[in-house]
Order: structure tokens, then C-alpha cells, then sequence
């Protein structure tokens, strides 16, 4: 029989996420600090429950994808927290994007109830979040990721096992090092397309294919092109997961001079209220120090 | 009946591109600085010809493949140069990677004498000139290009026509912010990945399909995990490239933080010796930096 | 009659500091975690405390000089610590570099007892702090530092007030930033020097009278020259400072591009061991990163 | 008998310094390419030529202060220029900032006429030139200098040796790299501390004096609190200096990672119309980036 999946975190990511579970067929319980991202989710046929201990005790697998470290913190360890509701023999996978550290230290308290855990942050954006082609990268014990396959597979399409608790954090990291060094080229080499005179469209269709060619720019690059700062994943969350970077990177000895640049570029927007954008708003930043903009025009192809 | 091409520049790019068009069935005369480099041409079924004006007398489009601006000008102006030997209605077609304006002047140069010129310059590695895989980007008039375009297809599979005269320069040097960026993202992620203890192999295995995915990594980073430095492109022309980017970023008043930042690293490079190696030795110079290096691993996948 | 002082915290700064107080004719109580290192003092005519609530009993000022905010919180508001000795209508001086928001709520805390505080911290190097040349930045209010004002000048020789609790800590974090950034470009200048092949101790006499000159250069760019690493102030300090400066510019949305670069070079130095080495050893991470040595040579001068 | 002084090139610094040899009893013959500019000299008693080489006829010392390498090839050895006027036994002193190269190539050029040259670049911005302060850096060779003392003497108050033919301008550029880097610490401490809500005139005084001194901070400082970017040095010349600095860099492989960032700065200062500005209008480019600006106060000091 099917394990039934509680999912606490119903933002950008977790609403698409738990969608796949429903329809992959898994019996599903649902909670969100704001109340009413849970209700589509609710109407879908998923049960809506009062708190994280409600939804752990009704759960075999409980899920958790907030937005930082204390969010994690609070939802498994804080009153009317999964640990309160949790029974032995359970499983906590927590896919939010948090301190290596304290996975480890909430591994451990777990692991004294009888529960299991797994780290297994994300990548691929909100797209990959809906459409159930996220990469996941878990840490945590071989056998315990053997039990979390199915449901991994439901919300993803390349499921590594990176090493012990923590090493999924790490990854991530080490993730979004690559997302944001390949938003900033991707925001240089714009500029100075628009610079040079030439149509973008052409030129982001003469380079994706090629050694230029990023995820980032096949994705991010129209939307740039279209002005269209939706997110996939928001500047505020970036900012926040670079700083999780730099400091485990100090903690580690590592010089990131080209991230360095990035976080202190990303924290004038934050400054100047857009937060929210998408992470390429990035190419904001560089528009402000160059004094002109990208031109929106929607792209030929 | 199939048009001759002649190609001027058999280096670690034009020597695939040549077999490609001989393979194609062309009738093929080549020429190099150092003839060597064009025995086994020869050898294949091509003409060696005794210096480019010869080589354009005996041709309908030559192909210029070779280092810099004063190089394609050497070849194409100098003493015994393309242009001493071309007869009306034949086609230039410069491959090299040079200065914008540079090309506009050779353009106007060779229309004086009848001759058609297109700037169609690659990416794509070495790996993209042997299989034919290159990414081309093209500047010119649309009829020339058209006459161009089964030579063209015979080394590369997407030819973008960019705009006027010099427009595939520009979004070649576009190209190179966008390759140098992406390497940059992908050493300063592999020394994070290493410093925290986690398996490269894997961790590039988790990362490359998802948001964090580049052809720079997927065909570079097993390369640094084998500690493995034969170019594709080296670190002498990426740097030649830069060259070309930042005078041109200078000119149109782009800043090109990101991009400046590469360029002085990849100058600790050549400055010690290593200007042969893959563009992805750019991680030698941050590990100068870090005092620790990527241990080299074979790649699990 | 002078007013009863006690200083905690003997390192670089603090006991030439200490030594000035007594020099000055104060009545002088001293502690230091490592007691050896208050012998000198103690033998020059200080009383050494056995901790800092006996310090505090015997003083009607309490300076502390210490590494960290949680060396502060811990001497001041730990078990024995200053609040649990020190009485009504005392005042304490914190001279540390530490974070603006801890020394608000140390403020608040030896308010309550009826005890005054002023932020005080410091620059100027161990040279400055031996020579009682210190700059001091004061917050907190006007009398109180009217008060404080004969110890501080046994101190130092510039004492600015610069705004309510707090604002010292500020400033000191604006300091730290022209510290390091004169600092980065004396490194880099003295590389260009090397390379251009002119003699450095003439390169030094020439600069550093005019636009270009500075502190940093005058003092420390004859070390470099030398080779002489020893500290006025170590990298490994310097480095805590500079991650209080980030942490206050993340909290204030301000961009400082030169300094996070800057903190990612002395990064290095700290994984290499290096971080007993004075602030100018940060010329060692652009060495490693060129691949070739400042020649140590004597100064002309 | 006082040697008579032809002066080339009345910009900026070129006025003030003329001033101080008519002041100082020299009879001084003047040219500049915008004859207005001589207008003011000529009613102080300076005698105004029609082209340089009827200066040099007049002159036993011709010293050029112009903006840039061709500039001083145009003077020197363009047509009417001093070449073409100067008699053997006669002294070349170039006070302008252009490439060592170029220098060699024209003290040979010279030579071969039986006239002596010195390359002599200054420091001290528009204030030294008027007030006869300024720094000097002299390549040439050591009798030579001797004999122009007089004149050097007139307009500065250090003069520093530095190497033969072309040493003057690499220590030029080397005062360039610690002017641009002390003014980048200067502008984002300046954005701290307004962040940082404490009062701009009285954190100058605080650590103007400390070892976060510099020239930079002490005379700009002010001037950006009081939002006055009247130029000692403008913005063009110095990113001009700053292309000879990059180029010098480059050719003699030392990674300059924060001269290069602030090249990109500047630049976008050009690109904005704010070439004219002075070189501390840097913080405006930071300003950009960060959404907001350094308050206009008078400062209290």
C-alpha cells in the first residue's frame, strides 16, 4: 500500500510539488502557515491540516519545503511541530534549502524518536516544480532514499544520492553557485549585446545551442528579453541561499570572488523593493550602473 | 556543380572544420602558416596550395580560420594575400574570432574588388569543429548567406544570421561573456564542492540537469574532476577573446564587472606558462587563490 | 582625585593601551583570559584581578579591550563577569570592535544597574596603540564621554564623538572599510611596481607624498618591502572585522563591491595559516594569484 | 643665467603649474591647442607662440603637459611640432601621463637630435599644480635631471628619481592604481556610514587621522559631502590613465582584480556624461547600484 505523504510549504515550489503527489496518486495531507495556499490543494482532494503535528500523525512521510533554516526549525521542532505529532518508524524529508548544520543537528533529534530523515533541496525552478522534472539532490542513508523513491519520483527526474546528512545541503549550494554565475554572464553578455546594436532575440537563438548554452539563458533569457520578472525563483530566496554560500564558504577556507560580486549586487535590489522579482532581475543591478536598460521586445522564436 | 572552397587556418578549430568539408565532398585547397599542419589534409584528398593567393585563385569561397585581427589581415591584405589572387564573384567567409570594425574594413576592402565577405564566427569547442556540431553566427547580406550556406552546413548545425556586416562578431564576443561566466560559476562550484567534503562526480551528476546546467559543464567539469586540460579552446585564445570583449564593452560604456574579474584571472594563466591548457584551467588560478585543488577523480558517470 | 581604572584585555592593542594608563598616573587593575600575559604589568606597578567582577569592584571605569562581540558579552555579562562586581554610577568603556546591535543591548543591560557605557573603538595599529595615538570613535552621550574624556586622552590623540550608543561601533566598521581598501590598493600597486621592474623603496618615496599616499602605504608598504609581516593588526582580526562590516552592509541593502572582494582574498590567508600575519599580508593572496613575489628588500629610506 | 622654459599645454594642471615658473622668475614662453587658455598666462608675462615648434625655438627647456600618448607624439614630433624647432643641447621634460613605451621610442627619437628627455608625470591633483606641490616621478637619466631641478623645483616639492627613460610613467601608473583604490574605499565607506545613519562630517574627522587615513579622504572626502565634483582630476583622464594601467598590466601579467572592477565603474560614469567630472565622482556610480545617495551637507570641519 502506498505511503501516505503529509506536505508542509505551499509556496512557489510546494504548491506544484504536491500537486504531482495528488496526481501520482498518493494520499495527501497538507499544511501552510497562510491558510489559503492551502485551499486549491484542499478542493483537489487533498486533506487540510490544522498544524504540523496534526499532519504528522496522519502521515507516514512528512515533507517539508519552507524558506530558511528557522522556518525548518520551527515547522519539525516548534510547538505543534511534526515532532510533537510523529510516530517511530516515520520519515521526514526536508527539501527546503538550509545550513548543512542544523540538518544535522535535526537529523539527530529525530533519529532519537525512532524517525528517519533526508535532505533533498531542489533545483529547477517553479517550471520544474509544476511540471515534476525538479533534480533533487539527497542526503541521508541509502535504505531510508530507497523507501522516499516513489515519492521523489513523483516531483522529480533526477534523484542523486550525494552522500550522508548534509551533503544534499551542500550540493545545493554548490547549485546555486552555478545559477547565479550563469545569471550574471547571461546579464553581461545581454548588456552588451543591446550595446552592440544587435537584434537579442537572434543573438540568444545564435547561442544557447553552442558552449554559451545555460539553462539559465535558454529560460531565463526570453523572459529578459520580454521584461517579464515573474519568478521561477525569487531574488529575496536567492539572496537568502547565497547567503548560506558565503558563509559556508568562509567556514570552509573558499575564496568566491565572482559570487562575492553577485551577493552584493542582488542585495541592491532587495534594497530597492524587488525582492519578489525572479532572479534574473539581477540584469537590474547592472541596468542601474550602466545607465541604460535591456529593450523589451518579445523574442522572434 | 558544388562551389571550391579554399580554407585558410588549420589550428585546433580549422582542422575539423576542413575534414568536415572535405567529407562533405567538397573540392577543398588549404593552406596553413605551418605547413605541416596541412599533410594530413593533404593526404585526405586536399590541395595544398603554396599561400593564400593561390589558394583564392584556385577557390569560389575562402574560408579564413585563424588567430586574430592582424592575422586575418595578414592573410587576407598582406603581401600574397587573398586578395592578390581573388577574381570577382568569389565569397570570404572569416571564421576567426576578431575585432568588429576590423571586419567592416575588410568588408568594404574586398566589395571594392567584387569579392562578397561574411564574419561567421563559431563556438562550440573543438569537439563542435570535428563533429560538425558548431554554433555559427553570421553577419552579412542575406543573399551572400545563402550562398553560403551548404559550406556552412557541412561544419555546423545552427547558423544564425545576426545582421549586417560585423554583427557576428559582436554576438561572438557576446558568446565568450557567456562561456567565460559559465566556467567561472563552474570552478568556484567545484571548490565549494570539494572543500565540503561531498563526491564531484555525483555532485555534477545532481547539478547538470537542473537549473544550474551549462554545456560548460557537462563537458568541462569531468575534464577538471580528471584533472584533464587539453583544450577544447585555450586559455591563450580565451584571453585573446577577453581582449576583445572588454575593448569593446570600453567603447560602447558596458560595465562588465563579472567578465573584468575573469579576465585578470585567466592573465595569472598565460603569465604562468599555461596559456596551451583548456579554458577550464581558469579553476588553476582560484586554486592558486584557495592553496587547496580539485583532486582529480575519474568521473563516475 | 583620578578615577580608579581597569582594563580588560591585554592582546595587541590592549597592552600598550594599558601601559599609557599607567604611564598617565592612573590607578591601574588589569585582567587578561591568559594571565602570563598581565605579568609586565603587573610588575610595572597594575594590580591584576583575578576576573572581571573583581576588576570591576576595585574600578570606577572598566575598559575592555577583547576580540569579539561574544568575548564582550562573555567578560562583561558572563559568570564573573563585569555586571556582577561593578557598582551604580561606574562607567565602562568598550574599546573592542563589535557589532552595533550587541553594544546597544550591553548599554540597555548596564543601564539598569545604574552604570554608563560608551562604544569607544579604536585605530591606528599597535604602533598607534604603543604611542597613544590612537583614534578613538565615541557613542553615547556627551557628559558621560566628558567624564571618560582624561582616560581616553592617556589613549589617544584624536576622540571624536560621533553619535548616541552604537555610532561608535559604525564608524569603526567605516574605518575598517578604508583600512582594508587602502590596503588592497597598495598590494596591487606594489605587484604593478615589481612587474614594471622600477625599485620599490624609490617607487614608495615617490607616491607616497601626494594623491596616492596614505597611512597604509606610508607604514606598511616598507614592511612589505622588507618582508616584515609582523602585526600592527592581523589578518585574522581584520577578517572578523570585515565580516561585521558585511553583515551591517547586508542589513542596510549597501553595496561594497571592493570590500567583499577583499574579504574573499583575506580568506585565504586564513586557510593557509597565515592569519597571525599583519593586515598587509594580504599582498600574499595576489602573490599566490600571480605567481610571482614582491623581491624583499630593504627600504632605501 | 636662468634657462628659458616653453610650456605646452594649458589644461587642468598645466595652468597652475606655468603660473608657479612665471612666479618663480622664469621667463616662460606657452602654447596650447586652445589658444584661449593662454590668454590669462600671456597677460602674467608669459610670451604665447604660435605652434610648438616656434616654443622650442624660443626655449632651452620645452616641458609638455598634455592629455595622452598621441597627444605628446602630436606635439613632439607632429608636424610644426617641437622636433621640428628645438636646437641641440636643448631638454624635452613630458609631464603628462602616457605609455613607458612610447616614451622610449620618443627620448630615442630625440636623442638622435642631440636633445635630452625626461619623462616626469605628476600627482597632486589641481590643487598641487596651483599651489607647486605636487609629487614628480622622473625617468631619464640623473645629470640631466640635475639640470632641470630648477624648473621641477617651481612646481613640486618631491621629485623622485625613479629609473631610466619610461620609469617615471610606471610609477605613474603605479600612483594611479593606490588613487583609484584609496577613492573606492573612500566611496563605499561613505555609503556605510550614510546607510549606517551616523553624521557624515564627523565620521570624516573621526578617521581622516587613523590609519584609515589617506590624501583621497582628507581633500575628496568633503567635497562628496558637500556633493561638489569639481574636478581635481576628471573622471576621463582617469579612466585614460586607467586603460594604461590595465595595458601595462596585462602585458606584464599582474592581475590588478580591484583596479579592474574600478575601470568598470568609471566607465559607466562616461557613459552617463559625467566624464568632466572629478574622480571622486565615483561614489556615483555605487549611488547608482545602490538606490541611494550620499547626503549634500557642509561639513562641520
Amino acid at each position: 500500500m502506498a505511503e501516505r505523504v503529509g506536505f508542509i510549504g505551499l509556496g512557489i515550489m510546494g504548491r506544484g510539488m504536491a500537486a504531482n503527489l495528488l496526481r501520482a496518486g498518493f494520499s495527501l495531507t497538507v499544511w501552510n502557515r497562510t491558510p489559503e495556499r492551502a485551499e486549491s490543494l484542499g478542493a483537489a482532494g487533498a486533506v487540510v491540516a490544522a498544524n504540523p503535528a496534526e499532519l504528522a500523525a496522519a502521515s507516514d512521510i512528512v515533507i517539508t519545503c519552507v524558506s530558511d533554516t528557522p522556518d525548518v526549525e520551527a515547522v519539525i521542532l516548534g510547538s505543534h511541530g511534526v515532532i510533537h505529532g510523529i510516530r517511530p518508524g516515520s520519515l521526514v524529508i526536508d527539501m527546503s534549502t538550509i545550513s548543512p548544520q542544523a540538518t544535522r543537528a535535526m537529523a539527530a533529534a529525530l533519529a532519537e524518536r525512532g524517525v528517519d530523515m533526508l535532505d533533498a533541496p531542489i533545483s529547477g525552478g517553479s517550471e520544474g516544480a509544476a511540471q515534476g522534472t525538479l533534480s533533487i539532490m539527497v542526503g541521508g542513508e541509502a535504505p531510508v532514499l530507497q523507501r522516499a523513491m516513489p515519492v521523489l519520483q513523483a516531483m522529480g527526474k533526477r534523484i542523486t544520492h550525494v552522500g550522508p546528512h548534509g551533503a544534499g545541503q551542500t550540493v545545493k549550494l554548490v547549485n546555486q553557485v552555478l545559477v547565479v554565475g550563469n545569471c550574471l554572464a547571461m546579464c553581461e553578455a545581454l548588456l552588451l549585446a543591446q550595446a552592440g546594436g544587435v537584434d537579442l532575440a537572434r543573438t540568444l537563438e545564435a547561442v544557447s545551442g553552442g558552449a554559451a548554452g545555460s539553462w539559465m539563458l535558454s529560460q531565463r533569457g526570453p523572459q529578459i528579453l520580454a521584461r517579464d520578472w515573474r519568478p521561477g525563483f525569487t531574488v529575496a530566496l536567492q539572496q537568502k541561499d547565497l547567503r548560506l554560500v558565503l558563509e559556508a564558504a568562509d567556514q570552509q577556507g573558499v575564496p568566491l570572488p565572482g559570487t562575492a560580486l553577485i551577493f552584493q549586487l542582488y542585495r541592491t535590489l532587495e534594497a530597492k523593493g524587488l525582492g519578489g522579482d525572479g532572479n534574473h532581475a539581477l540584469v537590474k543591478a547592472l541596468e542601474a550602473l550602466a545607465g541604460f536598460e535591456i529593450e523589451g521586445t518579445q523574442p522572434t522564436v
